[in-house]
């Protein structure tokens, strides 16, 4: 595929979003709309009781709360591993020793360059409260795994990198 | 949360952005932004010889090919199902007796309204040749359903949509 002209729709504080006039290998020309993203980083963390962390947080773009892993946006320059340790600790004031990569996955890769780093995060200890930013909302709570898991197979756990990294770690990968 | 003001950034073929001035409920006075999505549709389809037919395509924002589930949008006014029956039929000339939803997701709720609704299929039938539009190059194949699982577990699968259907049918839902 051969882009034959670049517009710049919005650059933005999350989203970069572009329109591309392009040729395919057919030779046919035609248009590609592109939203890129920073990349994010998600923990399935479980503690000894085999409780996982999850955060409730009020979804603008779906207009409600949803219950998901504990998330955020890699960083500049950040490794998504430090992304994952930071955003635990920001979220919920736990730290982790035992760390391991579940998956990188792509969100929506028809339109969205979103990846997301999925890791398992053990041997859990709470060191501080939470480190929120002044715009973020967010609450946690711990629940037990295989009710998280009950959750996913019954439809009440609805976002994407949520599922993954529950069905993952229950596959004990 | 309150909305202050919205900014439509932009209104496309697939998405429609906007940025959006707001109110929080701790009365913090913040940006949104939103890329809104038509719902999609995707389908677990293995044959009675347990083979699963994936479509594989060059996914722009990515800039790779993707290996995936055969999918696409709802049309205006269509039902998931049957978004789902067209779409498989259009990428693949199969048709299927047997539906059932495994999951209603969301691909990236921070930012994104994508839900994408996963079906299996079974009691599969080729009835034609693919019937794709001009703009869309995407080949189809079967592969052993345990091979796909092996490539979700071995991360050579990365696609969130995927992923899920594939890890929800191998546990029976």
């Amino acid at each position: 595929m051969k882009i034959i002209s670049r517009q710049e729709i919005y650059n933005g504080r999350i989203i970069k979003v572009v329109k591309d006039h392009v040729e395919l290998q057919n030779g046919i020309k035609t248009v590609r709309e592109a939203v890129f993203h920073k990349d994010a980083a998600a923990v399935v963390a479980v503690d000894e009781n085999n409780e996982i962390l999850l955060v409730t947080q009020y979804r603008y773009p779906i207009g409600r709360d949803m219950l998901e892993l504990p998330a955020g946006l890699v960083d500049e320059g950040e490794e998504p591993l430090d992304a994952a340790k930071r955003e635990l600790m920001e979220e919920t004031g736990y730290r982790a020793d035992k760390w391991k990569l579940l998956a990188s996955i792509y969100a929506s890769p028809g339109v969205h360059n979103e990846k997301i780093h999925i890791f398992s995060a053990s041997n859990l200890k709470r060191v501080s409260d939470q480190k929120l930013d002044t715009d973020e909302l967010l609450a946690f709570d711990k629940i037990p795994f295989d009710e998280a898991l009950q959750m996913v197979n019954a439809g009440k756990i609805t976002d994407a990198k949520t599922i993954i990294g529950i069905l993952l770690f229950s596959a004990g990968k």
